[in-house]
């Protein structure tokens, strides 16, 4: 399956496409990282029946579930129901994902000669379960709803393969990083290629943009991004920014922002650590940006919810290219009725 | 035990010391946040006799791990051998230090109404020990060492105390502070009166200086801060402030900066996530500030410590007050010679 021409997607001409291309909008267009996630019942009782890893590998089924939560929802665009570390089986890591501690992978990177293993990405039929998504939630949903692709950056994807899972301050990661330098750019080289190819598959497979989540990076300071990051983060954008619309998300150090824009996207997701104006000061207001929300704001009242999410608008002061997202994903208990009275209150205005 | 008149004590005019005042100095004075630690062997087999709290508790052994440190390392200023937590105790919360875990709270703040028995700290002398620590450590010093007393800022605290320890992303303190209002300000403002107290006591003892710890507040965005944390930082330091330098240091978040030096603070304390020189213009030039070498740097060889270092040297200028620290403490499984090499770089300069 590819992708019909631009002029004849209608999707192109959607709210959120539109945003993206900083081109005037009725109102801001909204979608949620992490929508379709455990804070929804259906969700839960998806999962009940399938385990996270197979039901990122069942099509039809990821597709149902992000094409479920987008109609309940009402939000503007579906980012396909996936997880950024299937990528990284076809390259040799040995992935499970525990029902207690989230990620683990089996065989870590942990010494320079480790990398040698780190398998390029030969062939993205590898993960073609992941195409197929894209093609099936696509399929299932109103041309007015874009379809997001997405990968993990290499950094992040570098962090989880180093630290064997997740961590709360990366600390090995950053250890080899500055122990191994040759080695780790050789990793992250790796997974950027890995990363451009995947991105362009799935815009082949028919998403029409694609973000890039550098979830952990904002452990680093401004000069390590640029030395042992942004060479890699470019390498895996180029390709699909010349396609379609990328967004460059990082979270956890504002100071990041300037770099990030540097590296590539046209749009660029901010986090809550900035207020969205000076955030995307920082990036620079040619660019379009994606955001800010702090996701535990979701767990106040609703009256609260709408206050914070006017703020965020206010922000953002009617400026062409902003699309309205939290900083980070929908935590685990949000009550589903504040992500509701989110979505209307941006509908709103 | 008080404190001699400023003009008649030697340590005023210590390197550190001159450093707060942006003073000249012949060269930048340097300590380091958690400078006696887990990754000195001496202080392995001091833990060895005797558990965490224990030694926080025994103002004679605190001492002795911090004279031996200052002296094994050669840096400029000692911090007294403590902990943030202590400090709760006599208000009511039950701490445990668990060998694995680290600290533990057993009756934490999750409600509203459990700010109730959260006590005033009526009384110093229940954390007396921590002001013998600090006439000891005086005490065992040279006059060219001044003691630099602390303490944890409201927000850090409110955390340990509502999340019941640690946490990685201080989920359920946002919730409380987003939920619960009110009842968030009457916890700073608790603990906020209780700092204040302890941090002059801690001057009376013979402290030069003292650093208030706001380590977990990177977790907030600016505006937040400004209306959750700004008031309670501020009424914390006010009173020390008025007799002594303050170092406020908080870590997570750049975009903090400017309300950082806006709570007080004559040195602000700043992490690795900005560049020294970009961290250094957001605090104002006309403050002193303390950093920022990502602890991280000193598992790396010996030669890229003693680059990195001189990079934050660099980033300084030669501007009057720089105090050359951690972007925040070193980490147990450093390498001595490392810190060794850190610190032999800063005075070669």
């Amino acid at each position: 399956m590819t992708t019909p021409p631009v002029a004849a997607d209608p999707r192109q001409q959607s709210l959120m496409m539109r945003a993206c291309r900083r081109e005037p909008v009725e109102r801001t267009p909204v979608w949620l990282m992490r929508q379709a996630g455990r804070y929804l019942p259906e969700y839960r009782a998806i999962r009940e029946q399938v385990g996270f890893l197979e039901l990122c590998k069942t099509p039809r089924l990821s597709a149902e579930v992000m094409i479920a939560t987008v109609e309940r929802l009402g939000v503007d665009a579906a980012i396909i129901f996936s997880d950024l570390l299937p990528l990284l089986e076809p390259m040799g890591l040995d992935l499970e994902f525990t029902a207690g501690e989230g990620p683990v992978i089996h065989n870590p990177v942990r010494e320079a000669a480790d990398v040698q293993r780190v398998r390029e990405l030969a062939d993205v039929d590898r993960v073609g379960f992941v195409m197929d998504t894209v093609a099936a939630t696509r399929a299932g949903l109103p041309d007015s709803i874009p379809v997001i692709g997405f990968a993990g950056a290499p950094f992040t994807l570098a962090g989880y393969c180093i630290e064997a899972g997740t961590s709360k301050a990366w600390t090995l990661t950053k250890q080899f990083m500055y122990r191994h330098e040759a080695a780790w750019h050789d990793l992250l080289a790796r997974i950027a290629r890995a990363v451009s190819r995947y991105l362009v598959a799935q815009l082949d497979a028919g998403a029409q943009l694609v973000q890039l989540f550098d979830s952990w990076v904002g452990c680093l300071g401004p000069d390590d991004y640029r030395r042992y990051v942004l060479p890699h983060s470019r390498a895996a954008l180029a390709e699909a920014a010349r396609r379609a619309p990328v967004i460059h998300f990082a979270s956890g150090n504002p100071a990041l922002l300037p770099l990030l824009a540097e590296a590539g996207g046209s749009v660029i997701g901010i986090d809550w650590r900035i207020d969205l104006e000076r955030g995307w000061e920082a990036v620079g207001f040619e660019r379009a940006v994606q955001g800010n929300l702090d996701p535990i704001v979701l767990f106040a009242d609703r009256q609260t919810v709408r206050q914070r999410t006017r703020e965020v608008l206010a922000r953002a002061g009617g400026r062409p290219g902003h699309i309205f997202n939290l900083g980070h994903g929908v935590l685990p208990g949000t009550p589903v009725e504040n992500v509701l009275e989110l979505i209307a209150a941006v509908k709103e205005g």
